[in-house]
């Protein structure tokens, strides 16, 4: 040993794939990048390192204590953690470039140093949606968000997951009501329905010094479930004054009723008067996605509505909506479930051609040729016995095998085997195309 | 103003793009991808920091004073600075559980803290692919290389480019036939041919101690040039007995045949015995291409054979053979030089859907419709007037706008403007639909 190995290993908390998972993985992000472009999003690529101040110009919370921050000569680096901040930046310095309502995706990495548990990343790829208007920003793209989310899901494969929908105007309204003044630690407490459960929301509502019958009136009205015609009816049979309840309301009733001309089935959108989010950002509009058969998971796509995009880095008001899906955790967790990822293949080549008897040159040919048409083909090019040769086919799961030796070569033909049936047949090269083609 | 508004800008050395320029640099990373998977070669993704020690093992030169390595904690990080080192990690740490040869490729942004100026650029995308072999690796792989590269150039629309050839063992055995010990310094002199000059070259090569005679032969032999057949011819014409140089030159013409097995047209690749490239890294075959119409950007995609891809992490004895092209820096310099970029499209969409006199519903229908027919189409949802609605579809270059009216949905048509030409009809959805397919 001529010099000290270094044992290899990456840092804790951070995914790396092998190929048979890397290649599902990538699948999902170009299912998701491409519901993002169908629906006229474009995509946008920002800095993964940016100017300490621009990242923590809001400050504070836990994003300051986990964000990886260091010095590169004397200037003061953050790697992002989240692409709204990087978003809110770009579209500040670029405003006059831009045109609005600009809708964009980003499906990138994040970076956050947050303690090491299992299932917790500190790199992870967001997906993210949004679209911004200029001063205003119509009702209507409320709507088209979850839209997104419902074609994104159904091409990931799901069939039972529901979009939460609440208009954080409802709640505040309602709150206002009750004429009760700590809206946001009253928010922070229902958020927490499904992790804590009823009792101990009713005991944290009581601790925030809410009267009996104002504790009431909340879980009374957290507690409004049914369909959402059957809701948003309950939600005018409160009968509340309140001009922001009202306004939410209305918003909440145009909402639904566009995401059903969007033609999201009434199974895939609820309304859940308890989801809140993002306690300082969110003003209208808000979205959690629910896969129906893995609740635990928790919600595999959140956003919503927010006034004001980029009040740390210009003056300009730019309303948006948008949502974001995090697709490391999301994998991680369909991964665990087994819900993704058994007996899968670590290729995307759909044909091995192995020469036979130094066939070399023929084959390199049925390789082009097989590409040519469209087709993924890769060559086994190393001297080895056959069945290495055929091994490495059965390793890596290629469906097709195309054996080239002096008798295909002689009568122009190939003989094709299906790895997964064991049929071998000798054809010409275009039956063999045809063949693999379907 | 209500906070400290931060002035919204990016890090010197950091790109960032419009969208025009976005959709172009994807459009670019979109080629090359599907190129490297037609191939065979399965993605790969690492994370973009590791461990220090890690990604310093081999250490010295200029990637240490670049890297940027910062402590989070107890822990000594560093961002990556290329896609190799990573490679070699992950090869040694999950060596059991890949299949050999292992043919990946990874397109993903590297980190180096250089000097700023011009062109050069802090974080770039890296689009590389290497097949690693386990013991030994087949000499076809290095013509199956050059082949990928000649195809990826195409799909990008360039014409005229020359895959430049050489190997490391013509090179070194042609030194060691002169009987000079400082292969190294002579490379590395003879590298700067194309930036210095023969002067300054016959100048440098005297400073390292060369005998005249030396000089001269080194000269004569750099000087070869002609057709790939007749500078082998060449090389077999020197007499040169060193064991080496015999096996490189036998290594270059097996190479150079079956490159031209994989239909690689002979005015696209050439040797050339002046590129060394990497000088303690490649043993073999290395590859430089330049655009035969823009020389002065240098080699935009390079690579080589190298003997041991991971000796810092395993006593497994790698060999491999890749490539690697750096977006960023390629596509900084087309759009300087205009080679692309001019009067570019600002999105993806086909259609733009505008809702007349309040008939958003239909509009979203319509809308829908087109997605389902895999036309990506999104819909004007802001009030404003008309001119407002077209302006948009004009700044963003749409190339077709739908109207809806009270007349269309009576009628249950549409009017598609196409907005090149001016033209507008009033047509069924489904004539819309295969004209702007069209």
């Amino acid at each position: 040993m001529s010099k000290d190995i270094v044992k290899p290993s990456i840092l804790p908390g951070f995914m790396e794939l092998l190929p048979a998972d890397q290649l599902i993985f990538n699948k999902m992000m170009d299912i998701i990048r491409h519901n993002y472009e169908k629906f006229g999003f474009i995509p946008l690529d920002t800095p993964a390192i940016e100017k300490s101040e621009i990242l923590l110009a809001k400050g504070g919370g836990e994003t300051e204590k986990q964000i990886y921050r260091f010095m590169k000569g004397d200037t003061d680096l953050s790697l992002r953690f989240d692409l709204t901040v990087p978003l809110a930046r770009y579209v500040s310095q670029h405003f006059n470039d831009l045109t609005f309502p600009f809708r964009r995706y980003h499906i990138a990495k994040v970076y956050r140093g947050e303690r090491n548990q299992k299932g917790r990343f500190r790199e992870f790829y967001q997906c993210d949606i949004d679209i911004i208007g200029n001063g205003k920003l119509s009702i209507i793209n409320d709507a088209e968000i979850p839209t997104v989310i419902y074609n994104t899901f159904k091409d990931l494969g799901f069939e039972s997951f529901t979009i939460h929908i609440n208009n954080r105007k409802v709640l505040n309204g309602f709150f206002e009501s009750l004429d009760v003044t700590n809206k946001v630690d009253i928010l922070r407490t229902i958020d927490k329905l499904d992790k804590i459960g009823k009792e101990a929301v009713v005991e944290e509502l009581k601790n925030l010094g809410l009267e009996d019958s104002a504790v009431e009136r909340i879980m009374e009205f957290i507690n409004i479930k049914g369909k959402n015609d059957e809701i948003i009816a309950s939600l005018n049979n409160l009968g509340i004054k309140n001009g922001m309840f009202k306004e939410g309301l209305e918003e909440l009733t145009q909402v639904v009723n566009y995401i059903r001309c969007f033609n999201v089935p009434e199974k895939n959108f609820n309304i859940d008067l308890t989801i809140a989010r993002g306690l300082d950002y969110y003003t209208g509009t808000v979205y959690e996605t629910i896969l129906d058969d893995y609740p635990k998971i928790g919600s595999v796509c959140s956003g919503g509505r927010y006034d004001n995009l980029a009040e740390y880095y210009t003056e300009q008001k730019l309303p948006g909506v948008g949502i974001s899906i995090g697709l490391t955790r999301l994998f991680y967790q369909l991964r665990e479930a087994k819900i993704i990822g058994e007996n899968a293949s670590s290729t995307l080549s759909q044909v091995l051609v192995i020469p036979m008897d130094n066939c070399i040159e023929q084959s390199i040919n049925i390789a082009s040729k097989l590409r040519e048409n469209g087709i993924i083909a890769e060559m086994y090019s190393e001297d080895a016995k056959v069945g290495k040769k055929f091994g490495y086919a059965d390793k890596l799961n290629i469906p097709f095998v195309i054996l080239i030796g002096p008798d295909e070569v002689s009568d122009n033909k190939v003989t094709l085997k299906n790895m997964h049936t064991g049929n071998q047949e000798t054809i010409t090269i275009e039956e063999a195309v045809a063949l693999i083609k379907k």
